[in-house]
């Protein structure tokens, strides 16, 4: 018998239903490397999921894995609040020196608690607190969590019903950029709202934004909105907070999702990659003038997970000291176009979707794509589905994937794709 | 020139002003082991503060460490989103085991973001949903979370106003154990307001409430008082939400807060301690026919730390196989409440608090609690304040602690109590 | 066929279910004059009820009729929206001349939507302008009308449920005098809450509160809870708004219910019988300093009703000139006091409740009260219920009532009580 | 001395700084005719401003006022909370024949409380209670009241910050007709954002809307608008709540605003001049099967006004029992469009706003259309202004204004206009 079949079990028999991705990826994993996860049974997937982009970097990176060893074993500080330690130095002399020196940034670090959740509530607490305005608008498709702060300025319908009634209050909602086709000026719009005192809608403490749309669908804003909006923001005492949760740590491109946009975000909340390693860590970024936070006025006790500081540090050295990982991921980014479109040629109507390493196509309905990811998965490949009828195929390969394990990955893609349209079209007939 | 000289900067130029525990532990950590902390000079400090009781079983502890190497090594999943692993098989099996059948307990076990404040969300909007009510009653001088939906819950004015104005609603607040004086029947209040159907408290969605107050003054309810609000659910269709964050996992003196009292939690938030290594985890249990989430209708990317997975299962088998570690905290408890007395007897009108190992004296001032503190710092001993008005002074001490230790701790602790009140009692002269 | 017959349809047929007196006063009512009413049958009822004492001096007083008729006559002003009228200049002069004045008040009259909700939202949105705090402390049992912002301040559960889940925010709800029976201090568990700033109750924007309780069951609140809510008010910045709508304009036994009281309301919304006559008109008086709207801040069509300022003007004239007719409320509350007695004393555990003449008994049982007052109205009086349960029978006459037809009424009700308590009793053995 | 001056200051010393038309129209009124005011001094002024469209059949007219007389001097009922009565009944039959049953309309009416913010408080709570969902949509420059759940719908800044501070939530805002310029698609916008399931605006509850919005700057929703409306709202299962008290009661050409479209409200609010008189009263219309209110579940004193259902009934009777008051209207309408023309002629830019007898010309500027406004007043004309920016000057003549008094007052309004153009252009020079 193997353990797969032994360890089953005990997830339906004691997991909360809330439990998601287990369902679609009906194995028990025991490994990973690199982009490959290896289950009970000793079959190997190519990830194309990476931990919802929280394993850029790949799994168990070699040296970020000795560091972290090397620390636990000399008895590294595992836990320690939010109190000085030579790792959290080292972390934040690092990403003040690679990240934001070299950027001219000048923002602060807050260490909120480890999930992006807590960092996007962070932002609306502190974009309240120094506009003294309560709205915040969030944009259609966009999504920021799970707690109730973050919730309410969460698009999907499903997610928001969760909150079981609690008001989901202090948002208000404006389309994304092309949410109402290409020829609508959404910017304009909304300027138009803020400059009418009879509107009802008043320009807001910040607008909460994704520069690509992870969940909503791998919807890319444009340079020319995002600048726009930078701009409006700047006009009307409107702080701008880019949640680079999903899109940053290089999965757009470069480190940040906006590096090659004329805005100056005033607050960025970051997770996911940021640990380097998939371990439970999150941070907002703070213009420096804005950090008016009295001491633990945002307080928590995991603020600063110390063997992510050490696994952070080690990526941003080894990945973002000079530009080749940047040129890695552009190249990676032009093959995952390439095969995509081919992808998308099969099915009419379809349309690439997102930027940099973060793309899928949408194959305009949630059944197909559920049935190609399924059919990947059978063959070894796990990915997943995003949209707002799950109808986007979105890849979310680690970007230290190697060339050949990327193309053979995108083969197993094509091949599903392929399958799935056929047995699509002969169903629709 | 000292690494503490080098680092320490880094920390002003580029940390936010939310940064707290830092602020009173003015030095730079290095490495930690059991129940001793040591800083960048070659200093140890014995650890009465216990990362707020995520370090009950201490820092580093030799068996977690061993198995968490061990994974590492092996290219265990770092990460694996809420997809199926060996390892959390191996946690839930063994949380099975050794804490919900000896129990008789048949709850699901919820994988929320890794922090407490999420566990309670989580909480929050699955009683929300279940009983179709909007509000929750929290208790005065709680406390539990900042994300919005917790802090609504959590009763310090501070952290309140770090919303910046975002509406707290759907809670209702009600009186704590003894917060009216001994003589006040607080439950007997809670039923006129319910049986009253003019009086604007319908009975609510839940109870949230901790069964030891933490942060709140290491308030301690009476097994009646439990017990009588327990029934009070019951009656009304209100579950029970025992916030078990900071007193479950030990600290109270068993594994849950409620071990000895007759009383039946709907749902179980839990976090701190339950990584056993200070790893950032948090779970919610849940009665079986409460779980009726969706697949993914409250997600997140971290739920299921999977280095916690392997620190947690290697915490309940060690600790939590027999009754030997509960005996254990029983006379540590024992010791703890001798010496506290003699502390409490220096200063006319202070009073013991808390019960198990989560107990403090209440000195009548916040000022003195904090110089007894500081002056406990200078002396190699780290521990800190709780209250309304940080009034008590609070021990968090390592549950694992070796008697020989604790008592030295204790002793520093007691000298630095005498040296204040006296120069307390000077200054009032 | 009677207009009775005729007319009755048409209630059934297109007036909405919200309608509710209609159902228990099953009559078409034609005229009315003094303490009297006529149906489209001839048939006379004493009124016990009194427009819910908006008719505190009776139906169709002569000397307001005269006035009315008379400006009516010479296209006096009906409706000039906010604009000056003489009439309005007249109300003004003669309120300010014979009720502000002679109590040394120098409130400010604020002329707001012609029903008493209205009123009450102008000063709750008033009191969170001048406080800058967000959340007002509302009593249970408080009934304080039905737009949102006034109906999250009413404790009744069915009106509240009338929001249909609309968010009833911005309210902590606290103990009226004598809510958890006689030996609790209320007042001194609030001071307990706003000290303590863990409580999670911080010191609001005002106390709203009713010095009897009209729709609540007719407490009344005594002088000493008055006026320690009064100093605990001043002591935490906190506003005062008694709401005496129903208790006011003589009611309660004075112009004001407050004025043997050693208290000095903020904010006092009157409604009700502020005109009179029946008449739609509704105000709120300002304490002068606290008069900080901008002009059409709160606006509206019909503030400042003109037929109204000249019957309320006539009002007080004729009654508030002198002692003479407060002197006759309470020689009438004496006689009300000593009939209701006779009635409590039929009933086991009876109690009487309220004071001057706004006065009632609880019977212990709605089913009760509702039989008493059912069997009264078929004997020709016009009485209602109050409470929680609907258990008070509640007696709002018109202050005006001749003796001799007071004492007719209370025979009646008398009687009606002897049958129904004799009925009662026959059911329960 | 004059009356006016002994009169005035009691304004200033005793009225709240929320007054506001008595600041423009800075004279005491005595008495009022037809169309025309009369001031302390004896000065006729012409009304333009028919009390904010309360005054739709002019000031006392004499039929209403004979009959209204007539019911007083009869000891006819005054206030009878929401008891039946003769008047009543006559009324609601005669709203029945007269205006429901030619429409083949079946809706109930519900008296609410004499506001119109009260008849759009019930329709929001029942709009909630009916469908189960929270949230309604209002639209930019929607005015709809005062009280906490109307004033979430209002769009204008100032008022809303008359709040202080309260939640106004519950709402979501989408642009009116236009608002985004003639060439954006409003309805297709709404209806994308409803087809979306992670756009986080869900189909509302309600649409509340004015067809015509009178505070807003006399913006008129085409037919196409509301048609289109009126077909989304029934797609998603929203209500239709057309807010008719400013633009309802031939104001806009026919008695409810919708006459001429095909589409059916759900609810219907009305107020203003639904008494006829000017009295206060309002009431809402619901579709037969929409009214599931509990009896009392949303209650009030002054709920049905019954010296207003005597005028309401004449009026009805009078003006609606054929088409000729509509074609009256109609003409009049012709007048005043023609008239404004030669006014907006005048401004380069301005634009003809509004439709029927609602009508005004924006002329760019609120510091011009005050001025005009003013210098007109000083003219003997009493007419104000509307708008975002108070831009629209703003002409709402009683509709039963003899033609040659209409003419004379544009004829003033008309040459203040030139003045004030003049005046304008040399100064900016």
């Amino acid at each position: 018998m193997s353990t797969n079949t032994s360890h089953k079990p005990v997830f339906e028999r004691r997991e909360s239903e809330a439990r998601s991705y287990c369902r679609g990826f009906d194995t028990v994993f025991t490994s990973a490397s690199g982009a490959e996860m290896t289950d009970v049974d000793g079959r190997t997937f190519i990830d194309f999921l990476a931990g919802c982009s929280s394993l850029n970097y790949g799994h168990n990176d070699p040296d970020m894995k000795a560091a972290l060893l090397d620390h636990i074993t000399n008895d590294g500080i595992a836990h320690g609040l939010d109190m000085m330690s030579d790792t959290k130095a080292q972390f934040l002399e690092t990403f003040e020196k690679l990240i934001l020196e070299p950027r001219g940034m000048d923002h602060k670090i807050m260490m909120t608690g480890p999930t992006g959740t807590n960092a996007v509530e962070s932002a609306l607490k502190l974009a309240r607190k120094v506009t003294g305005r309560r709205d915040v608008i969030a944009f259609t498709n966009g999504f920021h969590g799970m707690t109730l702060g973050a919730l309410a300025c969460t698009g999907n319908a499903g997610k928001r019903a969760g909150a079981g009634g609690a008001p989901l209050c202090g948002i208000n909602r404006m389309p994304y950029d092309g949410a109402f086709g290409d020829d609508v000026d959404t910017i304009g719009q909304m300027e138009m709202m803020f400059d009418n005192p009879s509107s009802g809608v008043e320009a807001p403490a910040a607008f909460l934004v994704e520069l690509v749309q992870g969940e909503g669908g791998l919807n890319a804003a444009s340079k020319d909105w995002v600048e726009r909006l930078g701009r409006l923001a700047k006009k009307h005492g409107t702080l701008l907070i880019v949640d680079d949760i999903q899109a940053g740590i290089g999965r757009a491109g470069s480190f940040f999702s906006f590096d090659d946009m004329d805005v100056e975000p005033d607050m960025i909340p970051l997770a996911k990659s940021l640990s380097g390693f998939g371990l439970p860590f999150a941070a907002l970024l703070i213009r420096r003038d804005l950090d008016i936070w009295k001491p633990a006025e945002h307080n928590g006790t995991f603020r600063g997970n110390t063997h992510a500081f050490i696994t952070a540090r080690v990526a941003l050295e080894k990945f973002w000291s000079d530009d080749k990982f940047k040129n890695e991921i552009a190249e990676k980014a032009q093959i995952l176009e390439t095969r995509l479109q081919r992808i998308a040629d099969m099915v009419p109507g379809a349309k690439l979707k997102g930027r940099g390493m973060m793309r899928g196509v949408d194959v305009g309905s949630g059944e197909l794509a559920e049935q190609i990811c399924g059919e990947a998965f059978r063959n070894g490949l796990i990915i997943e589905t995003s949209g707002s009828f799950d109808e986007v195929v979105k890849v979310l390969a680690p970007l230290t994937i190697p060339v050949e394990l990327f193309e053979k990955g995108l083969d197993i893609l094509e091949k599903a794709a392929s399958t799935c349209v056929e047995g699509h079209n002969i169903a629709a007939e």
